[in-house]
């Protein structure tokens, strides 16, 4: 039965006015999406990204180009507007929410700031776990919340993003523990440390490995090595999930919340869009691990969502061929002749 | 001063709040645009494709897995709205134009197909030269008129397709010319031949190019090989840099004309954005050769201007974060730390 559903896809991809296969990637993706809605006229409705900001304990052992003061001036500069995601989101016609998982800030009251604040951020992972078992399931708990209220819209398309100085330590951990990398393999440039601070974050992420046993899953995982934007991204996943909306996974940071989610429920990946490959050196390892064919590649690292938000665009173009290209037969064109 | 510019350029993007560097190819692309335009809040206008179709003598000799009729067909599904780049351009709002370059078929009139047709195809470059040389000039007057009429709605980003059944056999034929590359390099599967038909092709295109002394120049190879959309291409690519438009380069077929383009006119390379990889064999190898870096790689392959058509979105994401992401003073974000 489930078959036979995806040969009549396969036969109404097959039948439009084009060599077979011609549409490359945007074949596979319509083929996804139509899967996922059991539709042969599949429909993105109301697309939405959350972009989850938290700080991050680690940040104080100076693994990061930026202060830690950063993660909050960015939560500032998205609610104006001003940053990479809320132009992306803007020209998308993406729907644009902004969370604070727990950033070391007092925001002012803000219509478009979903407060989900666990902490003033993270523990320093180097030292003790990141957060503590209640904190974890309170992030969990949370981002259900958003993602059930975002369900109400009809929304059935979702991304996320992430804004965290110090996140790509704990993405490294996550990716390192669950994937069985050595840390070397997992660790990038971030924001952009140099030859010289790219080493002490390596050796600095190897002493917070050695300072921890090896986490027995997902869970584990996230409790010792944080960080609180990176737990709820997972649970908005798999609420997401729940929900069977399409998932658009972002870059490095959105990617290991992904492989969590994933660990705590495989079927996930039916639902997953892989929109970009960050030039974040342990990204491409992890999407390979994950078996990922990215969308774009277009050696962008800068998380917030924008790879989600500049691929959006192309998942619309999957859609829109399937439901409005002709086929061979009603536009009157020959068929292959061989 | 044009040195300066570039560095004005360059610190306008840098001070945008994200880590440097971390829109990757956009800021190329952003960076380019600028140059082209010498603004520092570039803006993209009214843009439009021009889908160039013509039939072949040499499709006579079994080189494509189509019947030549499609050709015709195809014209007429680009006129009903329904082949891909229609749906590609409706999702983008561009201009798409549809020009008889020298179809065999005597199509009613229509007011959004614009009649350029040298002759009804060209003659089968296996036995004879493909067009005149008064063709190929009818060519170069004919599409320098399209683009000029099109310059008249101050549109300033311009893409080129094609439908032409049997014309990646000319394209390979001029790629092969142009850069000295043997003929087995250069061709490909095409609409889809199959393993033994794209033998049999590569030894007719081999016969072929015995046939005919070398070109000593972009033009001649035109006029050996055809067709008749790929030189209307050229002119029209020609005409569009002297107007200073940008060009969007598409797939293995429209990107040999602009390899003609720029063995006529190297300059051209500044403000060519090339769109997209296609899956066909010949294309990696061409941009290689033309130092390209395309923008997206979703192995489609396809032409039509389908990889000008959705590439066109992220040309707006490079624009857009130019002019409407805030710096970091005046977002009040801390830089660097380093």
């Amino acid at each position: 039965m489930i078959k036979d559903f995806e040969k009549e896809i396969q036969q109404k991809i097959d039948l439009k006015t084009k060599p077979l296969g011609a549409l490359g990637k945007l074949e596979d993706l319509a083929k996804q999406i139509c899967l996922v809605q059991q539709s042969l006229t599949p429909v993105l409705i109301n697309p939405t990204i959350v972009a989850f900001a938290a700080d991050h304990g680690i940040a104080e052992s100076g693994v990061s180009a930026y202060p830690s003061s950063v993660t909050a001036e960015m939560v500032l500069n998205f609610l104006n507007h001003g940053a990479a995601i809320n132009v992306f989101s803007k020209q998308n016609n993406i729907d644009l929410k902004i969370a604070n998982a727990g950033v070391n800030y007092d925001f002012p009251e803000n219509e478009n700031l979903i407060d989900v604040s666990i902490a003033k951020g993270t523990r320093n992972f180097l030292h003790e776990k990141a957060m503590t078992e209640k904190q974890l399931q309170s992030c969990y708990q949370k981002s259900t919340e958003i993602v059930e209220d975002i369900s109400k819209t009809d929304c059935n398309i979702i991304g996320f993003g992430e804004m965290g100085i110090g996140n790509t330590s704990s993405a490294a951990l996550l990716m390192s523990s669950l994937c069985n990398f050595p840390i070397e393999k997992c660790v990038g440039r971030g924001t952009g440390v140099n030859e010289e601070q790219l080493l002490n974050k390596t050796k600095i992420l190897k002493q917070a490995q050695e300072n921890h046993p090896q986490p027995k899953d997902a869970y584990e995982a996230l409790q010792f090595f944080g960080g609180f934007e990176i737990a709820q991204m997972c649970g908005a996943m798999l609420h997401a999930f729940e929900k069977n909306m399409l998932i658009m996974v972002d870059g490095f940071i959105a990617t290991t919340a992904f492989l969590c989610a994933f660990k705590i429920q495989p079927e996930i990946q039916k639902n997953a869009i892989f929109c970009h490959q960050s030039e974040e050196k342990g990204h491409q390892k992890l999407l390979k691990y994950l078996q990922a064919a990215p969308l774009l590649h277009l050696d962008m690292r800068l998380g917030e969502g924008t790879g989600c938000a500049i691929a959006f665009h192309l998942i619309q173009s999957a859609v829109n061929f399937m439901n409005e290209m002709s086929s061979f037969e009603k536009a009157g064109v020959s068929n292959k002749s061989s």
